[in-house]
């Protein structure tokens, strides 16, 4: 069905000290970098770092905005209330923005990180609200959100340009959601089997659930977690297994030169 | 001399169920604000109540940028590299600018806050890199400094506008720099006092030190302290003082709708 | 019923440059302090403040501890797992435990803060979890408790000794727990009812729900507000009128000397 | 001269989801741990799985205290009151000794990290203030601080056991102080290199300085850091070399069964 595909991956997710990810090499995969905003991971010098590599390298740059729980990595729930969450939202993506901006680029697309993306695929108070504060700041700018979630319908409420995401390595529960990271099987580290999973995205707009039943899954871009070991040989081989398939690997938003 | 003058205060300085300050009354009587990013004071949510305020009291919005450093509301020097500074100051004034652009206006000033602005004065590498991250985000943003300082030097050698700063109800060292709020008198918290010293600022363009020595001192905004017991009066009072010496009191920055 | 009460308050909730509550006024009234540990509130100088004025106050000293969310104060949910649960709280326990050795005295109960409380009512795990740290700290520790919940349980299961604690000036929904703070009505200002119900739970062991039904519940210790306007005369007040009614106010720990 | 030898190293550095170090390899190496305490990095949960592994190696577990940056990992000056500092190193302490306690085991050594030991090593009052927070805890902690510093003297005179600390692969500077790690050659990485310096600390009591000229410096324990590639086979380089050599590693604080 679909003939191409916009492929992308988080990034900017070091901190200090810390190193995360092989974001270089990632980035030479990817059309749609989905980049820290030192609230969950990232801090200023980090973000820059990875909006050059991403300019660089050609990628599409987004807002990976998330809670403010470092010591959590964004990835547990938080019972912020929709208002908080559209201005930590609108301040992540300025905060990036102002970064990208400095270095010749504008935001293409923002990817709601972690418990924020899961909270706001169930409630659409939450979805309504990041909807909200990306349309404030940019209406062109793309809003990734699981298919069939309140996120994605926010987004369509709101009149901003939505792309249907995928997670080419993550496994999926039989309601259309990620199966939590904490059982077996959740992250799929086999790379035949991802490129297999994500061919049958694209071409067939379907995906096979833990329990083996098969969900209509239309996706106008791919997820390759980029802090997984491996990830970036990982990223490279599902982009040359997309192309050798016939797929067309480009990014979803149109290039920009607003800034 | 001067027959005008800014008046600017900081404000948004509260955070979470933390309150400082009288903002409301405050932006009664200023023309500009310095509004905290969420660093050394401020939230999200703390910052897009406090633009709706500013900006409904026809008062221009600024960015105040400080080190991350909430437990010391910022106040303590941080030997933070330049790069470090540049990018840190650019990402709060892309968070700000966000969230202002949201509530549908445009930054118009950027003042350093606490310990940043003290080291950027003597600091010329530090003052440098607050220079680059403005003029990155918008050339056309004014810079606030103290007169004489590496600050103002660094503003003025990148182009910017600059704004010199006198502080209203502050004790100056013999040097131009501000006295230690550790010392006693470093706070002047008599009306008719502030007043008095105010007007010598915008009219003579001279300050008297502690040890009784006169300094030029030409300035083009006041800032008045709106986090002290009183600021809000005193900020009235020190406005009605100057427009009844004929003075009269408007923003430095040219009224800007860009958004 | 019973002729005793303990009186807690939560106080130590300053941050910095941020004041809260009337902490030295409150002191007077209670006979069991909660001190905030610097999680939610409290900073390592403002916990030291905080533990001289209960020591000097004759007041015991416990730990309030509360979750990483300094801008949420503590309220909002956080899904943290039972053994990051027991971590955090084991750290903030040991902190101001030191700070209380420095200055003479050990700690005699802990109370978990908000949000942290209402889900460990709840949440088996997660009570269980804090009785844990508790009792590999300290098993003389009081853990302090609402009634009827699977925290007083997991004390209880863990043999640390529980006070069973009351809100003075809170609505109880009919399940026994309080009514939300975004309730109208869930938070009582006027004294006369306060301490009509504090006398109620007292003596009667009973409370009455916000649907007028009479819920059995007794209570060793009775919960002040410190952070509310009038929290001080109202406290006062309270102990007043209990002790008008032969209700003696006395610590629910025995005085420790333990250091 | 000596003939025995201490052997430390920083661990528990790592943060939520960042992994820094090989702990558990460096571990089986030195004598003493120093934890990393929540500031400037490590986390409750962190801190427990180190002592875990420091206890279950039989290596002495002490704290490491560092500045609130944890975007600077504790390496950048901050200008903090000798009150602050005392507080912070007290609070850190606690922390880390409340977790200790609950894996069995007590702590038996402080050394602060980073911008904290070095600017305590110049600057008396801040010396004094953690040589402070540390007697007020236990007195019985011994104190590691470099040789020659005002950290060492202040220790010393507040009553606690000090060890002199050397860095087996840092340069030193002309005046004993550590060569900046800015500066090329800061840091030694050949493993023969740092044995024979080594060696000299611990027999002949002096040092090469960065300009060739010879030092006093007599050493009681002898810092590897963890956080650079290859620490652990450095570190377990250096103790084979030093025990070929005859000089005995063994813990510099008694081993100690308090809890």
């Amino acid at each position: 069905m679909t003939s191409s595909i916009d492929l992308n991956s988080d990034v900017g997710e070091s901190f200090g000290a810390y190193r995360l990810g092989d974001d270089a090499k990632v980035l030479r995969s990817v059309t749609s970098a989905n980049v820290a905003c030192g609230f969950h991971a990232g801090d200023p010098a980090v973000m820059r770092a990875t909006v050059r590599l991403a300019r660089d390298a050609g990628v599409a740059v987004g807002a990976h905005p998330g809670f403010p729980d470092l010591v959590g990595f964004g990835r547990r729930d938080l019972n912020a209330s929709p208002s908080e969450v559209e201005d930590l939202v609108l301040y992540q993506i300025g905060a990036l923005a102002a970064i990208a901006r400095s270095e010749g680029i504008a935001l293409a697309h923002v990817k709601p990180h972690g418990a924020l993306y899961n909270m706001a695929a169930r409630d659409r108070k939450m979805a309504d609200a990041i909807a909200r504060a990306i349309r404030s700041f940019d209406p062109e700018l793309v809003l990734f959100a699981l298919p069939g979630t309140q996120l994605l319908e926010a987004g369509r409420a709101a009149s901003l340009q939505v792309a249907a995401e995928g997670f080419a390595d993550r496994a999926y529960a039989p309601d259309g959601s990620l199966a939590s990271r904490l059982l077996p099987g959740a992250v799929i580290h086999d790379a035949e089997e991802v490129v297999r999973r994500s061919l049958r995205m694209v071409r067939d707009g379907e995906v096979v659930a833990t329990d083996g039943s098969v969900l209509a899954f239309r996706v106008d871009t791919l997820c390759v977690h980029g802090d997984t070991a491996g990830a970036a040989s990982l990223t490279r081989l599902l982009r040359e297994g997309l192309e050798r398939s016939g797929v067309a690997v480009r990014r979803v938003a149109p290039a920009s030169n607003r800034t």
